[in-house]
Order: C-alpha cells, then structure tokens, then sequence
C-alpha cells in the first residue's frame, strides 16, 4: 500500500483528504508571500491515538509531517513542503477540564485562544497570553511558538502558562511532560523544551495550562510623544519605578497615520510615537497607577494625554493600537516582521526602522510591545506593485532584522524562526547553539520527519 | 601523565586540590546522611577557559564531574562519587555588569544569591528568588536545581529569572544560550533546559538574570487554625480571589510547637497550622491587601490573626518560620523532604504527613509554601539514635514522596532529584519521558561524564 492509502486505512473514514482543490487552503498560513509546497495529503485526527496512528505510518513510509493549528503563522512555520503530510489539529479543539480550584485548564491543541478565557470566564478565571491573533489561532500553535501578546509585559508568555503536554512523538510513541503543580523540578524541563519547538520534535496532542482570576477591569492611557526619544524616556521611566503595566504599547508616526488615514480617528499625526498603556489592578489601585505613569509621561515630554477607567472609552483607545495592521492592510500588501531588543533600545530600533524605510523606499509602520522590547515593524507594498517594491521590502525586512541583532536583541520576540528566519538563526545563536539544538532534534526525531526544512 | 597531573597541568598552580584531609570538606553536601564516594581530585577555576581546559582533560580521561557550587544541595546532587573531579565554582565569583536601565545582572556561578541583591540595591533593584538558604547557597548551584524560595509565589522560580547562559559542554566547547531580551523564541529554549539539568548536560560559567525594582515594603498577617482544612479553606479562599501575596507559608502544629520549644515565642500550640502571609505591593495598597487576607483567614475560620506594617514586627512574625529548621535540628538529626501538591490538596498533604509519622513512630515537622503547594516535611532523628530510629525515618521519607505523587503532585518541589529522589523519578514521569531524558543527556554528554549516577 502506499502511504496515502496506508494513512487512510489507519484512520477513520474522512480523516484523511486528498483532494487538490480541497487541499489548497491547508498549504498556505499567514505568511502568504511564501510559495509553499505540494502535499501529499491533510490528515484530521480527532484524538491522541489517531495522532499517532497518522505519525506511525508516516514514519514508516518516511513522509515528513507538517503539524497544523489554525494556519495562522506569520513565519512560515506552517507552510506545506513537498509530499508531506499536514496533520491537521483543528478537529481536537475540546475543552477537556476545568479545574476551577486549582486554577488550570486541559485543552486540546485545536482550541483557539480566545475560547479557552471565554470558557473559564464562569469561574471568574483567564488564560492571558493574548497574541493579536486570539480569536482565530490555536492553543496548539501558540505553544509551538511559545506566543506572546499584549498582557504579556506583566503576565508572561505560553511557556509561563503550561504545566504539562501530551505529545505523541516522531515514532508515534505517546509520552506526558510537566504536571499538575505550580512548582516542580522532577527532571528536565520537557514541556519548556517543547514549548516554541514549532513542532520539530513532537505533536502536541493536549496541555494543561494554568489560568489567573479575571482582572475586575481596567484604567487606560494614551500619550503622544514629539520624539522617538521622549516615549522611549517614558517606557523607561515607568518600568524604573516599579510601575508595571498590564498594557505598554507603541505605535510609530507611519502607524498612527495610517491608522488615521482609515479610520479619522483625530490622532496626533505630528507625533513621532504614540503609547497605550494599561493598569488592571483592582480599584482604586489602577487610577492611581495610570496616574503615576501619566505623570512619568508628561516629565518625559508628552504632547497629549488622555486616560479613562470607562471600559467603553478605554475599548475606543485600545482601537487605535487593534486598527494598526487593518489600516496598514488597506494601503497593500503586509509583510509583518517581529524582532525584540533589550527594553532601552526601544527608540533606536523605531529610529532604525525609519531609516530603513527611507533608504530602502519602503513604506514601514512600526508598532508593538514597548514593554517587552517586542517589536512589529510592517513592510507595506502596493497591491499593483510588479515585484520591485517587493524585493525592496524584502531587502528591508532583512535589514529590521540585522538591525535588532546589532541593537543586542534577537530575531523573533513571538512569531517563531519557522522558514523566514532561518537564515539568521546560526548569526543569533552562534554555531555552537545550533550545533546542540541539532543534537537534539537528532535525539528526538532521528529521521527529521517533523517539521524538516525549517530551522534546524 | 595521570589524569590528577594532566589536570594539574592544565590549571594554574594551586588550583587543584589531592590532599585527602583538605577534599574531605568537598565531598559531602548538605545531604549529609549519605555517605559520598571518594574525588580524585578537587579543581577550583577562576574562569571559564580553565573550566574548559579541566572538563577537556576529564574527557580525555573519561573521569566524572560533580560540579560545585557552596555545596548547599538537600538532594545530594553534588556528593562526590569515586574517582571523580569535583569542580568547585566558588573561586568564579564575581558580579561581572549590573544594567539598570535594562534591569540586569550578570554573574558568575559562584556568586551567593544573597550578595546578588546585595549588589544591585544601590540601583534599587532586586533578584527575587530567594531559597531559605540563601545567605549562603551559590547561583550557579541555583540555577542547577531551578531553585524556588519564600516570594515565589509571587515572582516565580529561578527559571523565570535567567535571561542567558554560558555553559561548558561535556567535550569542553563553550555556547551561550538566551540572550538581553525580555521575550524571545529563536531556537529551542536551551537556557530553561540547562536551568534544573543539576549538572548533567554543562557547567554553568555565567549567566545574565533578570532583575525586578525592589518593593517599598512589606505588610504582614500572622493566622491560626483549629484545622487542617481551614488552613487550606483559607488559602484556597485568598488564591481564588485574585489576590497574589508575596510570601504564603505554612506550619504544622508539630513545627510550631518545635519553635516555641526552641525560642519561647508565645505560639499558639494548639493550632493545627499556622499562615504566614506577606503583601509587598505599593503603600497603601499592601496594608489593604494583607486586610483583605485577614479577612478570607477569619471567614475560614481562623482563631488568631495579627497584622502588621512595622518592620520590626514583620521580621519577629517571620521568625517563626525562618526558625523552622534550627528549632527542628534541636531536636535531632533532620532529614528535610521536598515534595509539591495542588495547591488545593495542601491540606490532605499535612494529614498525611501526620498520619505517615503516626504509623513509622517519628517526628515529623511539616512547613513550606503554601501558596505553591510546595511542602518540606522534615523527619527527626534523635541523635543517640542506634540506627532503628533513622531506619523507620528513611521509610516515612519514601511514604512522603509516595504520598504526594498519590495526591497527584510532584517528588521534588525545589530542591532536586539528586541522588535521594532518583529511585522515584520513573514513577511520576514515566518511562517513555525518562527515555527521552536520557536520549536528551547522550546527545549533550555522551560518555555520561557530567555528574552521573544521580538520575539519568
């Protein structure tokens, strides 16, 4: 038998889908300037067993496997390759426990984000690593990337918020990682390990993630800086003190114009960076710290502030920050980069940024998570663009890219190496690194049947 | 050349310690009901090419190495076994860059974790794990074993706190892992996997941690409880409510009594347990805090409560637990268990704790982090003792570890599989993620020379 038919037999009728038409939109994920493979098949187990059912077959024909959650990377990690399997997880997307004592949650790798907080909302509890993405990108995904977000300058990121995994490995064999305790160091950490492995040494097929009370809301602020330098001074100033942020956004002057140019939203199109920040600490705490870093804000120079604890009105300012790439969006086609430097270097690498876009002669909004150091900054090009403009921006995204190593940061701060950055991990790094995360995919995945032909 | 002189050889003179007399100090951790083998040798670096250069020789050889911090282990992690070297860090011992601006520090192993935050408060900031022994425990022995402490509650694990790594392999090449950014996912998380490898995949020469501004101070609430459960009730209550102290212990009648018996501190020796709970947050929001603590202690039921914001105060309420240990070491010969539940399943931990000293006829002192349910029971061997009464200890050990992975918990918390908590390992992960352990471990080690014989 041949593999298709093999995989098809091993799992239930309908699993497994060969239909070219059928199976074009499973080789495509959001990095879509990307010309992906052609795969041989898309498999949909709806449980652990059939997950290794499918890994078994494969493993014995040697047919490389693309895992899959929602399609949603922005690095290509999810791309198919030629005449592998993409084994998609959208099917396993039960909630499978809420532990409402203990404050954890079993998902399966399926569940979107935003699915799992609007579960647990009855018990008063949240799982806030929130990438801009939550309502359409899988829990599954988001620990493959070890995903970032918004709240992440003071909640942390996946890895902080997975306990355990059950992960069929590269033979199909099934094993668990991490337990059901806060703290714990019974052996090496296998689920941190699996955890932003972009699905090169295992599939996950299930994790138990811990969740947070629900903050009881939120007090918001937007301030406008004439400089790059003075926001930078006002990030700076209010991490200095011990203020943290639930929320500690920026937004460039190309960002902010666009954003305007779609939506009229009157912003300060003079400003050379706009900051959104927000507190979540129960009342009153949180007025009197978004006080506190208005007040940092304004002896740092601001040129405009605004603040509110009305959840409508904060809704309205957080719009400008949720509008950055939809406005961006409308002006062409984006190429979304995602690079991190130490929190200091913030205005350089906006700086930087800038220059890039004027000797390169493309457009570049930048914006993201100032707190973090985590930055977007969003190659335009025009939809009726013959290809110049985009091997200019192409040229540029390369540029960001040397650009944060050179500033002391790292190539991706949220979105993963995957295929688009592969060519700087070994400059990041170091080769010895490399040589030994080698070493282990090799002991993990002998055959380098998950996920080849990314990074590793 | 032998190995002891080609590794005399190959560090400066002095460096390397034979006599039996001077080693007898080196061989012994703080598990010191074990009985060590017998070192070769002792080498004391002073930076990591002489690492290099003592692990290279050692590999020649194929002697093992027991790296070594202060030596401060409860898990018997770094105990000499024969024939190898013991690689003392304590001569790397320098603070190397303190960034205020991005909130770092970079050290080297032996530094003591006390005099990190020592360093930095100048700069008015902190590191914040804090294990109980850390006037005098090593990092680089902290980072081997992920080491937790008293506000981890609050601010997480030494994990959480290591940005970056320079390791030693087993061949004696030099990487580094991580990085300055506060988020980053390029590669594999080489840096959490070394952090809690004990030794077993690289020697730890540097690392770059995180720091956090350090708090203005401390509100604090002392509470008693005529029960076990309400104890739980009321940790159960405050979790649930949102509300994150930063520091959440607990003690059984057994160790409270102990510590009256010591010191003469007034306690309430009738209680089933006793919280200790601390607010850090900004004045006057940790007095509201510990208020709001106060309140969910006496809805479950309290029968003491005591709050105060005075330093002084503070401290002498805090002296009941940090005099845990010595008030049990008065007693006898202690033998400290670490063992992590649900933190909802604390309650049914100390009732079989109880029960396990009921039915092996020993003492057993049980205290630790209620707020991760991360528990020390402490066994106490009278020190006339024959042997008979160590004997029935060692087995209410075992019934302990047996006890928490019964409670769906972990068999070690903080401290470490070492050598005492190997026998158990399997059993809370399963053979299938033990394999892979030991794949992980040849991959990086594959003559197994970095301290073997513990649990790989």
């Amino acid at each position: 038998m041949g593999f298709v038919e093999e995989v098809a037999a091993a799992l239930p009728d309908g699993a497994v889908m060969t239909d070219p038409d059928l199976l074009e939109g499973y080789r495509y994920d959001r990095t879509d300037w990307l010309t992906p493979g052609q795969p041989a098949a898309a498999a949909f187990p709806r449980s652990t067993d059939e997950v290794a059912a499918a890994v078994k077959v494969a493993a014995t024909h040697q047919v490389p496997i693309v895992p899959r959650g929602a399609g949603s990377s922005l690095a290509g990690a999810s791309q198919a390759i030629d005449g592998c399997l993409i084994l998609c997880l959208e099917q396993m997307n039960r909630i499978v426990e809420v532990d409402e004592v203990d404050q954890t949650v079993v998902v399966e790798p399926g569940v979107i984000n935003a699915e799992i907080s609007e579960a647990t909302a009855p018990q008063g509890l949240w799982y806030p690593p929130d990438p801009a993405s939550k309502a359409f990108c899988s829990i599954g995904g988001n620990i493959a990337t070890n995903a970032g977000g918004l709240c992440c300058v003071k909640y942390g990121v996946t890895r902080d918020y997975v306990m355990g995994l059950e992960v069929v490995l590269a033979d199909g064999t099934v094993i668990e990682t991490g337990g059901r305790t806060i703290k714990g160091v019974a052996g090496f950490d296998l689920t941190g390990l699996l955890v932003g492995s972009e699905g090169t040494l295992g599939i996950v097929t299930g994790a138990r993630l811990r969740l947070r009370p629900t903050p009881s809301g939120t007090a918001t602020l937007v301030a406008t800086f004439p400089t790059l330098g003075s926001a930078g001074d006002a990030v700076a100033s209010i991490t200095r003190s011990g203020l943290v942020c639930s929320l500690m956004e920026i937004m460039d002057r190309t960002t902010v114009c666009a954003v305007d140019d779609a939506y009229r939203m009157d912003l300060d199109r003079d400003c050379a960076a706009l900051l959104l920040l927000q507190s979540d600490a129960p009342s009153p705490l949180r007025a009197t710290e978004i006080a506190q870093a208005s007040d940092h804000c304004a002896a740092s120079g601001a040129s405009y502030l605004a603040t509110t604890e009305d959840p409508d009105e904060s809704d309205a300012l957080l719009q400008a920050r949720r509008l950055a790439i939809p406005a961006l969006e409308q002006q062409g086609t984006t190429l979304l980069d995602d690079v991190a430097v130490p929190r200091s270097r913030i205005p350089d690498l906006l700086a930087r940024s800038e220059a890039i876009a004027d000797s390169h002669e493309v457009t570049i909004g930048s914006f993201g998570h100032a707190g973090d150091g985590n930055l977007h900054p969003t190659l335009v090009v025009p939809r009726e663009d013959d290809g110049t403009v985009l091997r200019r921006a192409l040229a540029a995204f390369d540029a960001l890219v040397l650009a944060a190593l050179d500033l002391g940061g790292t190539i991706t701060g949220e979105h993963g190496v995957g295929s688009i950055k592969a060519p700087f991990l070994e400059r990041e790094i170091g080769a010895g690194n490399l040589a030994i995360q080698r070493r282990i995919k090799r002991a993990l995945d002998p055959h380098g049947l998950l996920n080849p032909g990314r990074w590793l």
